[in-house]
């Protein structure tokens, strides 16, 4: 038996690719499914089925594109009408090798979620692993708001399905999740790739609630619900476009490239906090590579995307974390970073930098300026800056009403990255006199500095 | 958390890379141990320790070299008497990155057996997987008939370590053994690489036996002592000398070979047994690739060994897995490959090579054929072709006297790869009309010729 | 500058990947041609223009996949038709980065064929390089036999590209063919990718007669048109069907395997000759690695064709050499390679394997033997054994009429491998008594037998 | 015949390896040497020489290592003399597969320079290529200024190498220089890898000169000699210690590597100059990845230096050129980058960022600026910004007192790498009102402003 992980950074996604003599099945794969494909070959097996635990709202599921390079048959739960594939049957057992799929339903965060449990016919059919998708994660559960008005009745559906279907399969069950932490699909999901039924059913805080606590709960939670994730919802559903061996946006010429922005294209900025603070191109949004995925709030799906990366390096891992999300109209990067901008001599902009020392300075001698964190209100609840004004990152292009305009800003988040996506869209809004707090909540506690909850 | 698998095909041995924040530790590194550098720089981390469970029988274990690249601590459990790195206590605590790792005295393979279980602090401390070594394996257990005459007593320990000290860890903890499928270390690994205590629990025949079964079982049990077992460990209680980079053995031209091999150098050919029975140079060992582990019962440590490669891509596979097996003195391997050797005009030998329905064929025709089964006594016992001599191929060059002279042999395994090492040994001693049955047992059963118990 | 060679080994085609600043040109790309795209991301590079020295004859060329993933623009001679790109003008003048290409047309091996001369417009605008295409190569010229009737005057035309056209760009000029040794496109390549205008002129055999000699020479020099040729010239006048990532074959059970050979799929066995011999499926082909190109002679195009492999490692070499001569239809692999086979007891035929001494005391004791040296003629012509017959391997298959029956053959190359893929034919063609000669013509002069030319 | 050109981007060196059959020669190899090791496994070929062209000043020569893990032996010149190897005689012949090595005496460079040609045997023993060390590069010609009072003598005995030994052997010779463009071995290296004998006859500007122009020339002509060479050569005398698989410096905390700095380790930050000017740990050397090898400058052997990483993906490539500058004491690097640093709260600095309009800005309105060209005398030469003071970013932290104090200072190179380092050297000499010009005299033309000569 064959059993690995396919992690895809930018959405917190895990695939599985499970496999046994001559034959393997892939769970949830992701877009480019090159990956896949590859360890069929290294391995000496076929991929037989490719099961999706539900359909996805925050990146573009593959299992279009490997089933059409490798024959694979695709199955999916119950909900909504997929336009390709077949429906797996509750119950409904898989044979490959010398193991057995068997498909559970599982719903809750969505009406039509399955979990797959592995069992080897080789020890007594035990079961060894459940791909539980976004049912249950590694110390979270599934978001249940995509309900909307039936949030409850799916919440109450998540505990079942998590206590009468998941539980019982044991303790000694592997957990195989398809979000780890950083996902936007749970707030809380552990920094562990490691886990079990019974790990959970000790440690999870929600496992530890009683049906009502937990439904309680879930109703109550907060949770952001991304303009990108309606476009994913769409793809999904029908199946995206195929992206054969990857997206190849070219290098562009400080010339060609202004002449493409000046068309309307889209600027992102790859590059750390720090050297987008010194100076960007006017207009570029702040997206350091660990947090591309907030693109995801302001980035269009109609016009082309142009990039400033730090590396070149980093051209692969950015082109690709875009096209997971479905953006698929690279327009270029800039040839040469943002050196060759300033030999050309265009124009560029540049941020306010600050320490935590620096921000805590001006905010006692200065009664006028503002502070803006832009964190999660779970994470602001916990402990913030007096007096600051919390609007999640996310929202803040749609709410720059709320940001008080004619006076110095200062923007925080955790540590400084959040913060300059966010000084980037206020300064794509017009707005001026704007800082970034490098080291942000992370150095202002670390300081000792006073903190209100 | 960072969990990395690093598997050692050639004695199925898995080690285990475990990371959080900047620091990581491993657990019994190979010999070859570059590989942990790589994900450590990848990953940001510094190796802090260096756990090893026992004292290796069966391959050269490379904490020594590890902790010279990387400024880690040795720990190793309280017996035999190491020459280097410290002796951890049962209960004793190590804390890096925000992951704990307890050290549990696990007596019974050895008298100096440590497990290692890893608790996340971030879920409360609880235990997320254990290294066992060679205590619990799944769906087997270690040996104990390194014990002797105590060996009594070490399966008591074993039952016990197992039952009193990693089974209250919790059905939900992840095991990690050292060894998988095919190691000599255990007769009956499963060939699944992912298990819990739970399911060990559950279905790991051993474990469903009483105190007493189990200590009777273990007792008569039997298991095969290969002479490169008294290297490993003579190496591994002192620490084996550094290998760098790997080893790097030259290209020889068909004239060298023959010299080198003239002075009493050892040829291992690791080509697929129907290319080795079509023609070899003399005196060749037939070990191929899948079962190179077979040269501890036969490759002298005082001779350089020669290659023989089917593929000039299996150079780096086949050097390092004897490397790993303590085998550093490698003349070279033949340039060219066997081709070379016929161009020259070189001597070649072959071997007969049978299908199962000829094998069946010839006995049924001539009742002079002798067939020696060469697969361990339990696969020998579970049902093999009525009159044929049982010779465990490991033992075979010691008990050539067994082997009856002057009549036509056909040698058999389960598939035709270690018949073909054993019908190499006959060779070698100057046996003549030796034959090869490919397809071994598996295809005599499978073409439903009769079997005996 | 950057300047990379890209070489594909079973046709023995190098193309070239140029580039200067932010942009670069590829020239013959092979029909895989994710490798140019590769560069030019590592590099930072846009693939501007995709040169086309002629209409390649024995491989499909990639431009117009290689344009789709880029954007590039294809440019190749004024003959034939192409049904995609542009023609290029004589004297037509690229710039890209620093560099200057110049088209010049240098007809001969086909009426439309093209050289590329590579300027460093920074070093004063001398050529660099020009890339020859099939026109000269490193010690030898281009076919011109294509032209049939017009073969005289292709010849004049061919003398007068290389005399009047390329060498007078300068000895200094590094010259890049498209072709190194082993290609069928010149029978006299040298092995050496390293050559000038200047080395040619002085050391090139062809380039050491007069032109009266050189056209009479290559109107009498023999060369063999594989049938795979026409599928070749049809797929790049119209550009062949996209590859993307490559392909991918499944493995199959011996089972399936059998059923697809039995529905008239084609057998390709790439492993050694010695094993092939030792054992085979009924109806294979011996291909190895090294010799896949042969396949060219006898494999359809409108059966699947499946393959034994030699080793996991080797599929993706073969599939893609299979591609690269058009053979898209490739039905799958033997999952467990010959063994699976031998363990399914499903038939298996062998080959008579022997050494050169072996043959030559077949030839003394019995006048009886058949020796059918399968070499070129020109080989051949070199020195033979005496009495044998000579039919080139490709043409075997059609000329099998010529091959006496009822006698034991011995078929003989230079090495073994050929004569084992023409072994086969016989086999296939209901042949029985066929005998491979490993070591070949090679071993029979080094062991100092006789010799006829 | 194999030609392998392997580049080492720091110190833009090019070493060799040159193999046919299964022998090999590598010329010039670096320090950390496994890439050879890995080619020749590779190619199924054995190391026979290592060939050095001279004593190299601007790197680490792996001769020593390389001969250690393959048997090879060294050959090097008769000056100076070396502490291993054997010296070469000129016109001394080696032979190896095909091919055939010729050493050629050419003095100039120092006295004990020797090149090497190689002719292919199976051509007629023509010169295919020759390896002519820092004697001939394309474009320019070695330096002779190491010879001091003799310099006159060195660069007539180069000219009399070049014209008399080199260009003899035709037009057609494949050139295989030691450097490329950017090393400190020839300041006008063409930015081209590949030419032949004959190209450079023609557009070498120094191949242009009478004798006597050329030595009044290299005569006069102007280099820096870095400190750093002094301890260059005396480990290529002696050869250097062995480095094994490479640089392992481990990731420190904030806290461990702050401790460190404490105790004099020298910092030394790779990150682009945006990011370092917008803030850097205080006392920070600025080397950009691309200008690593300025470092030689400034940075002792005898304390540990400490990197601060733009991406952990550099860290292989920064700690590898270290070690191939002989700076062996990696005490580590900053885990989690400059971001881990903000997130502690620990002392940052910063340095003033202009472009160059707004450094024409300053300049208009403020007569107390003053500009520091950073840049090479003969960039200087080529025209600057009047008024402008030029010290040579190398000899700054020397020349420290020809720096105006107290007045704002605007450094200025090509495009503002090297004048974020001298920005850097400044700061550490503890000058405040430091700018860096971004974009730099590239810009600064480019913007159409003002230049003198």
């Amino acid at each position: 038996m064959i059993f690995e992980m396919v992690k895809s950074k930018v959405v917190a996604h895990i695939s599985y690719f499970i496999g046994s003599q001559n034959e393997a099945v892939v769970v949830d794969p992701r877009r480019d499914c090159g990956v896949y494909v590859e360890i069929a070959q290294r391995e000496g097996m076929r991929i037989r089925y490719v099961f999706e635990t539900h359909r996805n709202e925050d990146y573009v599921i593959g299992s279009r594109e490997l089933a059409h390079l490798t024959g694979a048959d695709i199955y999916h739960g119950p909900w909504p009408d997929f336009e390709y594939g077949e429906t797996v049957r509750d119950g409904q057992e898989f044979f490959f090798g010398k193991l057995r799929v068997t498909a559970i339903y599982t719903p809750g965060h969505t009406p039509g979620c399955v979990s797959y449990a592995v069992a080897d016919l080789d020890s007594g059919g035990e079961t060894v692993l459940v791909c539980t998708g976004d049912t249950l994660f590694v110390g979270d559960v599934g978001r249940t708001d995509f309900g909307g008005p039936e949030r409850k009745e799916w919440s109450e559906n998540l505990y079942d399905s998590i206590f009468n279907k998941l539980l019982p399969l044991g303790d000694h069950v592997v957990l195989c999740p398809a979000h780890g932490s950083g996902s936007v699909c749970g707030g809380r999901i552990a920094d562990r790739e490691l886990s079990t039924l019974g790990l959970e059913r000790l440690t999870n805080p929600l496992l530890q609630m009683s049906r009502e606590e937990f439904v309680e709960h879930k109703v109550e939670e907060h949770h952001e619900y991304a303009p990108y994730f309606r476009t994913m919802e769409r793809l999904n559903i029908k199946g995206a476009p195929f992206v054969g061996c990857g997206p190849n946006p070219p290098p562009l010429k400080p010339s060609e490239f202004k002449e493409k922005a000046g068309e309307g294209a889209i600027i992102v900025d790859t590059r750390p906090p720090p050297g987008f603070g010194a100076g960007h191109i006017k207009g570029s949004y702040s997206l350091y590579l660990s947090r591309l995925g907030l693109g995801g709030w302001v980035l269009p799906y109609d016009k082309p995307i142009l990039l400033v990366l730090g590396s070149q390096e980093h051209l692969d891992y950015v082109a690709r974390s875009l096209v997971r999300m479905g953006y698929d109209d690279l327009g270029g990067y800039l040839a040469g970073t943002i050196a060759s901008w300033y030999k050309e001599v265009l124009p560029v902009e540049g941020l306010g930098l600050m320490t935590v020392a620096d921000l805590r300075d001006r905010l006692e001698e200065d009664g006028d300026w503002v502070v803006l964190d832009v964190r999660s209100r779970d994470e602001w609840e916990e402990g913030h800056i007096e007096g600051c004004t919390n609007i999640y990152v996310g929202l803040l292009q749609q709410r720059l009403d709320d940001v008080p305009e004619g006076r110095p800003i200062a923007l925080i988040c955790k540590s400084g990255t959040r913060s300059s996506f966010a000084s980037s869209i206020l300064q794509r809004a017009g707005r001026r006199n704007v800082h970034n707090v490098l080291g942000g909540m992370d150095g202002w506690k670390k300081a000792g500095y006073p903190v209100t909850k």
